[in-house]
């Protein structure tokens, strides 16, 4: 894409009204723009960003046979009555509102009771099962603060899974299926190393929950890590009774604040029960089913790696979910020389070869190009200007790196199937 | 994809609170599911399709220069009351809710205002113009009464696209291609031939805004249409003056009830004016940004396909939008058989070939399978049977043909590559 026909600019200032780097710094970019405190649109870059870890995520799932579905941000107040979480004293992040034709609805928190619900019409007998079923969907609460940028909205954008076992030995066998998917989607996204499975509350069924914290001091959570293990506790079970059952010491363990970016859950038949999800098991008799759910925040994960990665200069992307692969800088003082051509043609070829380019065809200066570049964060750099002609090519520069070289444009075409592909 | 794994089931009886064909036979052949009236789940196959209609509006977009944004539903008051759309006396639509934090917001019922506000940020100077963002989310709007299934929703999915443009010429060129991309889009989605461009009341800024129509008994909207020109009027314009400033004359116009799937709308100064958005001309003055909008209901566009293309054996889906490609359909009694295992290979090699498969695997009768096939409505259904393996191969039947034909495994990639790509 020409940058001379994005919407978007950058802009030199912090907004004025956000506190988180995360926000301050996808702002600045256009990636993002505040609607109200806790609901951000996403601008082209930043969609790009987002889709690009949709995608990772969808492949994850799709691999562990999730099929997708799409469900209402509307809700039937009846089917969360029966689970007791429509009372505002019970559950005190709705958004309610009324229907015209009569009634109340209100803004889904969550997916477990229609998801049951849906289900109900679709299991029956043990042939059924076991099924798993997800979606990337805008969820809503009704926070009394959103300070934390996209990492803690009032609307975000959450991938939730759910499987519908037949047992809990059933279940267990997908959760612990969906913990190294989730350790693999955490290393495609480029946090991998910073993020570490974090032992949590559990509920009933099971006594821990198991949470996925990225290290960062911008977390709201606290979290105990044992680095020898890669695992960690959170504060609410840091106690002696809980270390002791996960064979976890005191000793190896430090204090760090964190990002909870997933969790996957033991739901037992907490809804399954209430909303009358059955199946008759191969004796005849009636069983409830077993659920579990595993949850992620795309735009949450979005901002952490915000958070994590980006340096005094700037956001930087992970090849993986970058905007785009390249951005191809052309250096000239008018259109007619040749840098200006050099950079075009190049731009034509790489897009002919499915290579997604962002081309600063823009008239600026260079200090201002190089800065709007690091700013944006794409991981490869490639300039092209008198300079680089004479020396023979093209300059590249890796976002991470201080360091440019030289190379020709067919040297190039090798690096970037090196670094992107 | 197995059918054996897929969660949802076909259903033989009607839902029994549904009226409209669209609903019925989505709901029957476990497409979507009815949270609350006007609010519909997509379920596997449900949102295959969905996507398929996206992907094909996208690539129209895009191709004329959209850039995709994804915004909030929830909105700032403040910039509603700018344009005098926030009163429940002025749009009474609204769904509105309180925010804990203190204030009030409303769930988008268009975004209009939020995106002319966002490019306030952003455009500046006539360098800056012209300029064209869209999106795909979900509206929501309440409606007294949802009574056509996915036609006319409280919650639906829309594609909005809107152009920024420096005057009315600017602007009038970019509507004009949207005509064009919007009669391509409508061809692709397989009902070109019933959407008529139809003259619907304009604004201050225009006679006329465009609306695109297809003709359907379950449609809520009453045209006048000629054949002919292959143009329309709404019942609203029909009239002696409208009539005669569009050349159009009444005996040649057929009244017919059609479903309005997409418009495109001369804005003018009406938003940018209110909200400020404003550039500087080449001579240094400053002018309020023009402005057109373009919508387009995928969710919409999906019920009028199912509404139009329908029988009396179920939903016939268009080649370009179908969930799969071809419904492959094994009859055996065990699995040991020929027949089975054959299925089982050919829909391994398709697979392994890109094509996208549905494969009936499900122990059931005969009749059972051929009555969901039509139901569901793939396009081209390929049985493996003892019977077709006896004649030499398969039989294949295109979901619109009341004849098979006995193919060979080489033929029915030849035959599929014809239909399919």
């Amino acid at each position: 894409m020409r940058q001379s026909h994005l919407f978007t600019k950058t802009r030199k200032e912090n907004p004025s009204d956000e506190v988180s780097k995360n926000a301050e710094l996808l702002i600045r970019a256009g990636y993002i723009h505040k609607e109200i405190a806790g609901a951000y649109s996403f601008l082209p870059l930043g969609l790009r960003v987002l889709e690009n870890i949709k995608t990772i995520i969808r492949e994850e799932m799709n691999r562990e046979g999730g099929q997708e579905v799409f469900m209402t941000a509307l809700q039937d107040k009846s089917i969360w009555e029966k689970t007791d979480r429509w009372d505002d004293a019970k559950v005190d992040n709705w958004f309610k509102t009324t229907i015209k034709g009569g009634g109340e609805t209100g803004l889904a928190i969550t997916h477990e009771e229609p998801l049951t619900n849906i289900m109900t019409g679709f299991i029956s007998s043990y042939r059924d099962l076991p099924r798993y079923a997800y979606q990337f969907q805008n969820k809503f609460r009704n926070e009394a603060r959103a300070k934390s940028g996209i990492m803690r909205g009032r609307e975000f954008l959450m991938k939730d899974m759910y499987d519908f076992s037949k047992n809990e030995a059933e279940h267990n066998e997908f959760y612990n299926k969906m913990r190294e998917a989730y350790i693999r989607t955490f290393d495609r996204l480029g946090i991998g190393e910073k993020t570490y499975v974090t032992f949590a509350s559990g509920g009933i069924f099971s006594p821990f929950s198991e949470e996925f914290q990225t290290l960062s001091d911008a977390g709201e959570d606290m979290i105990y890590v044992d680095e020898k293990k890669k695992l960690a506790v959170n504060k609410e079970v840091y106690n002696d009774e809980a270390l002791a059952k996960l064979n976890l010491k005191k000793e190896d363990l430090v204090e760090k604040k964190s990002i909870e970016v997933g969790n996957i859950f033991h739901l037992g038949t907490k809804f399954s029960v209430p909303l009358g999800l059955f199946y008759t098991d191969e004796k005849g008799e009636k069983q409830p089913v077993y659920m579990g759910s595993y949850g992620m925040g795309p735009s949450r994960i979005m901002g952490t790696i915000v958070e994590v990665l980006s340096d005094e200069k700037g956001i930087v992307w992970p090849t993986s979910i970058a905007p785009f692969s390249l951005h191809l800088i052309a250096l000239y003082k008018n259109k007619d020389e040749e840098s200006y051509k050099k950079a075009e043609s190049l731009y034509n070829d790489l897009t002919a070869k499915g290579v997604e380019v962002l081309f600063d065809d823009r008239e600026a200066s260079p200090g201002n190009k190089f800065a709007d570049s690091d700013l944006i964060g794409i991981p490869m750099r490639v300039v092209v200007s008198e300079k680089s002609l004479t020396a023979g090519g093209v300059e590249i520069k890796e976002r991470t790196s201080d360091t440019s070289e030289i190379v020709t444009v067919e040297e190039l075409f090798k690096t970037y199937q090196k670094n992107c592909e």
